[in-house]
């Protein structure tokens, strides 16, 4: 299992009118963990597009039980929980101090830059199984 | 059963280093549709405010199929299928000519605007029960 | 003079906790009316990157009177004065209804696709000066 | 003089299709860095709300030297040089190591939670002046 955390303040500018964080903004805070749980492992994004690979989003999914507000401090988990070959399931689960937020899932697949899909690049896959 | 059409071009902003429209942005697209379609039977989302009521996401789930690029025509339709009690289900379509880009849902129920849940407004169901 | 106005009705995600528009939203809504004014003269955005172009902001200047509100329609005039050299200077005119909301300019250069500084396209200034 | 430091990474949200951070999305990391400023001289703006004020942009302004990229790490700088009375001016240098990306400043004055100018609440005052 491949497990990170990242923390974050909210900013005011991800409030919206109902005066709490705007509900397409956790999608941000998952991407930030996402990219932080990869740094672990060595193998940060930034590498992996200089490498010839992205590594888009094909599915969503968030549950959103209590809203985060402006100056919050968040905590942010992303969790791999079993092996990926293709398909890269990642999930979240976003705290405010002990309460849970909004906990949800992406699925990912690499495509090279021009978007098409491509096999992961096997030293992700060697790094990652270290964890598993 | 309730449908509405909206349409509308990508901005440059809401593309990211990948080229293409940010994954969080289309939720941004949904709440444009749905806004649309509460205007379309005549309860549109601000006088609901003023009522005192809003209308938080609980639950949204997207499927990515194709990404939508800077300039492109976009029509999103919003659909209610199901006649709701106290969840309501909106489900959206994202397309750019004939091609599906973009599919989901998110969930919904009524709060007040200290975000309590409360009861649909009863003209809200009987707007909406003339369309079932 | 070159002047265009583009017309848009204000998303919910663009407000924050004071209920109103965040006001670093304005500047998207400054470049879909820049969008709008290149399409005027047969020289869209997208056809400058085809040919190798960016044209990137250097500088944003944006003076707020009173604030948009969720719901509210906008219209956006943006204004080419002066028939420009290397620098381009924008004006924008942000009004809803009667009502002036925000004024300001965008100062830009074109850059190749590496971000470097360079002239003009030839066609670009020739369909301009048609218009001074 | 009050001056405080606020340290970001950019995320790959705030990228567009140039390769580099939209335009628009410094003025957030600006704000952030109010915000932290604020909390210096413990007056976080939280607290302001609850006292009942905001304390909105009316003028803003950025030069953009070099742009930020995605997973940079930045320094935004915000300083208040002049002891202020019913405007408050805030400048800005944002910095990716010893470079500096962008400067620029925003003009604020307190307004209620209607939006009506009001006086600087005196706490507020009383705690600047310490720093001049």
């Amino acid at each position: 299992m491949l497990e990170s955390k990242t923390r974050l303040k909210v900013r005011f500018a991800e409030t919206d009118a109902m005066g709490v964080v705007y509900h397409a903004n956790y999608l941000e805070w998952c991407e930030m963990s996402r990219v932080d749980m990869m740094n672990s492992i060595g193998m940060p994004y930034s590498e992996l597009i200089k490498m010839g690979y992205h590594l888009p989003v094909f599915e969503a999914h968030l549950n959103y039980k209590y809203p985060a507000k402006f100056d919050d401090d968040i905590e942010v988990t992303a969790k791999i929980a079993e092996m990926p070959s293709v398909k890269i399931r990642v999930d979240y689960e976003i705290r405010s101090g002990d309460r849970l937020l909004v906990s949800g899932y992406t699925m990912h697949a690499f495509v090279n830059l021009k978007g098409v899909p491509v096999k992961p690049p096997r030293n992700f896959l060697e790094k990652l199984s270290e964890k598993f």
